[in-house]
């Protein structure tokens, strides 16, 4: 897709994503939600399918390709949910999987990768040495490169935990979704604004990589530099897609320290007896720094994720 | 109830605690089943009320009480799950609840059964302090003493669960329940019988407290002597109610080392990304320890709880 997905987009991706996703369940505890001082949904991503609302976008965006770019397959490179992402989708189309994985990623991922059948290329771990490779493979290959959320297909595969978050609750009076790169916040923002307007929709963002909190302030795009946050999926800059839609519809984006992060997913563990990445307990984190912005509403909250090293749980 | 609950006293039970509990989900994951070599369906109750099935049967009990009894209130001793659930059920209904615990139990459940409303009677920690002080207790308010698990409404109360379960799913080859004291097994194996009588209903029990597994087979009951587990809410005897419907209805009782319990715990956060407590674990443990038994079978286990230290898990 060329242009900044529309309404008829999203319902298009809705389809598509409810024949290969999980529809993820929305859950409630009475006792954080009297802590909270709100009514809290939040929209289980960390039982998507690889652990991650990734795999919405990543299987939208393989069923856009025409005859011919299935063929030649589809080539990223990632170290983490999307490589597991898009390798599961391209091995469920039946089409090959270029991934360029830095060879510092954990084993597991890259097994987990090689499970799917996906091919991995290995390269060093800085972001230029990943970036040759992958045009190396781009090149050699003819594949056609997916972005892990810069790409509008993905921002509407994203939208679509938001779309089925407003099916399957009252009105809601704020949606609070995390950020990073900025492909699931501008799913979201985009799913609400077309699905539920008059919700108004939050980021999440931790202090320690505060990059698109500075870039919508200032209205440029700020690169995140040495980012300092156990939020280890949201360390990546906004794109040139997401920015736009971002400065466009969001209300805020709100940034919280990791101490009040790990307190918000210690409770999530605790009282909704689910497993979150830090990622995921971000949004929580801001309703519990910030009570006054969310005291007495509805507010439903994308948990990111779930993939998180059980061994060495932040606590 | 005065005898074993039949088909109408499941039916029964099942039109109350649907009005007070959460219909829990039924999860899948096909990692799991790869590595099971057979199809789970893990029953969430975890995800109940207090974090563990007790409520059911706390719930189904204190609506059984007639308009004195209500007044006079309940009474019960236990350091765990179970002083929750009824000082809850209690709360519920606007009935008195006396709890009588151990001093040695933890203060975060102290305070949550006193942030129920109810009163706590602090005992020493041996079974006999608490039963003396239980007793001295009913006598002196004349509450009904509702034991947590030797009672045939707590059975039934449990055995809604089970109902829950074989409503939400195909067809079951197999259903695995823990066995501790035996409420939750025997209210398993009623509903198996009544609603799914094709379903064969195992027991999973750790191999350090197999006091049931030794009961049924000798036909007697040893009491659990010196347990060693790290299952907490299997530490316990059958009671006289419990122990013939065991003996009637289950197939088999399966001892499970901690060490594959401990396994099955971690492969259940990591790969349903949801929190169980060993107790729940110890059902998968035998389908890992005894894939012959259960290869290409419909399974559905019971996940009795979530109430587990976050901050000491056992890997």
């Amino acid at each position: 897709m060329l242009r900044e997905p529309n309404k008829a987009d999203l319902i298009n991706a809705y389809e598509i994503v409810k024949q290969y996703a999980h529809r993820t369940p929305v859950l409630s505890s009475e006792q954080i939600n009297e802590i909270a001082g709100c009514k809290l949904f939040f929209k289980c991503e960390n039982m998507q399918k690889v652990g991650a609302f990734k795999f919405r976008g990543a299987i939208n965006a393989i069923n856009q390709l025409d005859d011919e770019a299935v063929k030649k397959g589809v080539a990223t490179h990632s170290s983490g949910n999307f490589a597991q992402a898009l390798a599961l989708s391209a091995k469920m189309k039946g089409v090959p999987a270029h991934i360029v994985m830095p060879r510092t990623a954990p084993q597991i991922k890259k097994n987990a990768v090689a499970g799917y059948g996906a091919k991995i290329y290995e390269s060093e771990p800085t972001q230029e040495a990943r970036e040759a490779l992958l045009d190396k493979v781009v090149t050699e290959t003819s594949a056609t490169f997916i972005h892990p959320y810069n790409d509008y297909d993905i921002i509407a595969g994203q939208g679509t935990a938001t779309l089925e978050l407003i099916e399957d609750t009252d009105k809601l009076d704020i949606i609070i979704s995390p950020v990073g790169g900025g492909g699931l916040l501008s799913g979201t923002l985009l799913s609400a604004h077309y699905f539920s307007p008059e919700t108004k929709v939050f980021a999440a963002e931790p202090a320690g990589a505060d990059d698109a909190f500075r870039s919508i302030r200032d209205d440029k795009i700020y690169p995140s530099v040495k980012p300092n946050t156990i939020c280890d999926g949201l360390l990546t800059s906004l794109g040139d897609k997401t920015f736009p839609i971002i400065k466009k519809y969001v209300n805020e984006i709100i940034t919280v320290s990791d101490e009040v992060t790990i307190k918000a997913m210690h409770l999530i563990f605790e009282r909704l007896k689910i497993v979150v990445e830090p990622s995921a307990a971000v949004t929580l984190a801001i309703v519990m720094d910030n009570p006054e912005k969310f005291a007495g509403k509805n507010v439903g909250l994308i948990l990111s994720g779930g993939n998180v090293d059980l061994n060495k749980l932040p606590w």
